[in-house]
């Protein structure tokens, strides 16, 4: 299949500079795009390869528009936003691939378990009693789901994920292969030597157009919820421990990890492998850089950097301040020459 | 159900201040606890809450007993420690689901592999020749257990925990979903600009009473053992390498790693995303901070932070002293002023 | 079954001191061996425990070897390369447990999925159309192995891996248990306070000789391919995100993680928890410590750490510096007295 680029500018909301009728088959990147494909410009420092990539035709938004057009004819389809353009043409081009509806004969579906026509469970997949799968959604090879869950309208849990007893997963969000939701969280009472197991009697509810990464884990709550707000993204390996109130469209990315009880906003962002202490409250808009530890709570729209971490333009000036310590020795030793103060043994 | 508190000051050991005839149906927490409630006070910054809480009981040490009481009355359980009686509570209240036993007709369980009578294998579940599962052993839907493991009496192996051949698990210890143990270490001879694989023969012992996170992995040994001694708690994500030993009662907390080789004395504790290097030992009672990275041996009872780690204190002060890096560059260069030194270029 | 010296010299390239008929049974670490075992002596801070070791013969390097026979007689296999010689014996004494050729009765095979007569698929397997698995393959219990993959000659995927659609696995690489290759790369276009998914349309790669450790995951392409070169070894709970490019035989260490894009030459190390940031490049040979962030990019044969990572003598040179901070602090306020410039209220 072919797309004219006025069509697909009609449905990004875009604009063609060129050819409307050129027809493109595909989306690729720059450096492997033919003359029959859409490529696009997402960077300028990308620009060089956007002139000598072999693509009929490119994405761009107005000021990158300008880079190329101002190097020779191309036809160009113009956008505000080219990320969300190409996220969307992806989609044309790449139609999620979707099951057909029905179960799959080796599913071992409990008796009280109700599952929608419309829905799709592949083989070996487990439900348990009390569970419901809305129309739309798709329970994919081996997916273990106990008692008392509710996979969602559309929602889509890849092959061998589990969720434990009484887990809601929300509409149209995604679990990815090897997930665990609702495994006990980490909570002992320690008395007399021995570390006495605190029964975790709560569970997860993970809200509508969540996406949550292969291999992760989402602890169920002590007692209540452990909570994941509609529209957050959450990568691979992450770790969200019990009673953690996660709020919405937060992005946590890769190996990052949370402790109990702590509350995150909305809009905040874990980068990857940052680590949040226990019992915080992190407000909307925060943001944990990479590899950092927020051990105490964070403003709002605050960046933190760091072990423990502090704000990010303190951070900054800190780390340059340490890379500047052996000039700090050398100037400290020239005053005490001076002044002939007693020199400490440096070396 | 509900319980009089009478009988449950009887079960934890605990006295009641009120009426003893109250009965309670649950425990909740403060804020969402009914008047059929028991709910419990485990921190003085919570007095408020509690004071405000809709709760019929609370749970309360006498040290708290004092804050509530002072503030009129209300039906009080005291006891010597509040979170050790809230877990038996929990327990109480919300016993663990536990699977009738017998043999799910569609798990595969090869010639030779004996499991009791009294033990429950789940759905798909996949156990090899040779292994041996005891009584009121639960293996759930999907687990796979090689050949020659033992899953000892009261033991739970939760739903995708994979037991690769050989591994043995201690009375009542718990596998939560995804956990694998058993894999190969991370053993190679380089050589030639090659890196030839080491066998990894060794196998995987795990004691009573242990529980291992979701999605944790545990290498077995080149040669011998890979071994977690009894009582010792294994959170999410957590990854314990070839030949480690790892003492009783450790807490291994979520996403800290564990390099070859290495020793845990008992009751160590690693916090969040903590990592100890290979080859060391860590005597007993030695703690690793959130985050940071022992990299050399640490003593018994000492606590370590940072990268590498170095003594909780030493830290805690290189920490303060980082932080005051800008106020030092500004009284260095006052006093280069007042001596005349020449003034290094700064910015 | 035993093994004269004489024999395992000629298969390891060594030559034997002592009785070259001798017959040993096994390899064992010093501690445990018997008269009947070879054990072998891998650094000199062992002598001692070779010294008192029951071991019947000894496998050494020609160092060791001039160390141990000072003490006395023992019959030594006398070797260049002693981890090298104890891996392949290793592999003699213990061989690869490999599975007969068939396909389990339970396993899911989709009509257009082709596998070799020679390959093991074992119970409960699940795999798709278009997939084709190869002579010699080992397809372990639960795998899942989405549509129009390629499971090379003599490849091994652990019980309960899952393979996403298109995924490609070379000759004789290994997959441990839970790992996931090909899940969606961490990728979305956020617009008007929504993270709007960027679908992943790519796939994974996997070159030959490569090992994946057990709850890894490598996620696929938004576009083109995520690759993993041959011969490089990747431990437990490493994540590898999208687009990324990993060189031949570079070894990932556990819980390290590579953001999306970074491309990684040859020969390149991460060690434990390792991070490297997005849009990189890692020249060969270049390494990450452990806890480490490349947080920019690395030449060739260089090594950093730190958080940012530098150049590894100069993070000694800070990390050395950084503990003398209490001295400087003290000789500054010395030279302020000594010049009466106004102390800072320091405490």
């Amino acid at each position: 299949v072919g797309y004219r680029l006025a069509e697909l500018a009609a449905l990004v909301g875009g604009r063609v500079a060129g050819d409307p009728g050129r027809v493109v088959t595909a989306i690729r990147p720059l450096e492997a795009a033919e003359p029959c494909d859409l490529s696009f410009l997402n960077h300028p420092r990308y620009r060089d390869r956007a002139l000598t990539s072999r693509a009929g035709a490119l994405l761009v938004d107005e000021a990158a528009a300008a880079l190329v057009a101002a190097a020779g004819a191309r036809d160009l389809l113009v956008v505000a936003d080219t990320p969300l353009a190409v996220a969307r043409l992806l989609g044309l081009f790449h139609p999620a691939p979707r099951r057909e509806p029905g179960v799959h004969p080796t599913a071992v579906i409990e008796a009280g378990c109700e599952v929608s026509p419309a829905a799709f469970v592949g083989p070996y997949a487990v439900l348990g009693a009390g569970s419901r799968v809305a129309a739309d959604a798709q329970v994919h090879a081996h997916v273990t789901i106990g008692r008392d869950c509710v996979i969602a309208a559309g929602a889509v849990v890849h092959p061998h994920a589990v969720l434990y007893d009484g887990t809601e997963l929300g509409e149209r969000s995604v679990v990815h292969a090897g997930a665990v939701l609702g495994a006990d969280g980490f909570g002992y009472a320690s008395s007399g030597g021995v570390h006495h197991k605190v029964p975790q009697t709560g569970r997860v509810v993970i809200g509508e157009d969540v996406e949550i990464g292969a291999n992760s884990t989402v602890d169920r709550a002590t007692l209540g919820e452990t909570s994941i707000g509609a529209g957050t993204k959450i990568d691979n390996l992450v770790q969200v421990g019990h009673n953690v109130q996660v709020g919405r469209h937060c992005i946590l990315c890769g190996q990052a990890g949370i402790a109990g009880s702590t509350r995150l906003g909305d809009y905040v962002v874990l980068a990857g492998q940052a680590g949040v202490g226990g019992h915080l409250e992190l407000a909307s808009g925060a943001q944990v850089a990479a590899k950092s530890a927020a051990l105490s709570s964070v403003p709002a729209k605050v960046q933190v950097a760091g072990i423990p971490a502090v704000e990010m333009r303190r951070w900054r000036r800190q780390t340059a301040l340490i890379a500047k310590l052996e000039e700090m020795v050398r100037r400290l030793r020239a005053v005490e020459k001076k002044v002939g103060a007693p020199q400490a043994q440096e070396e």
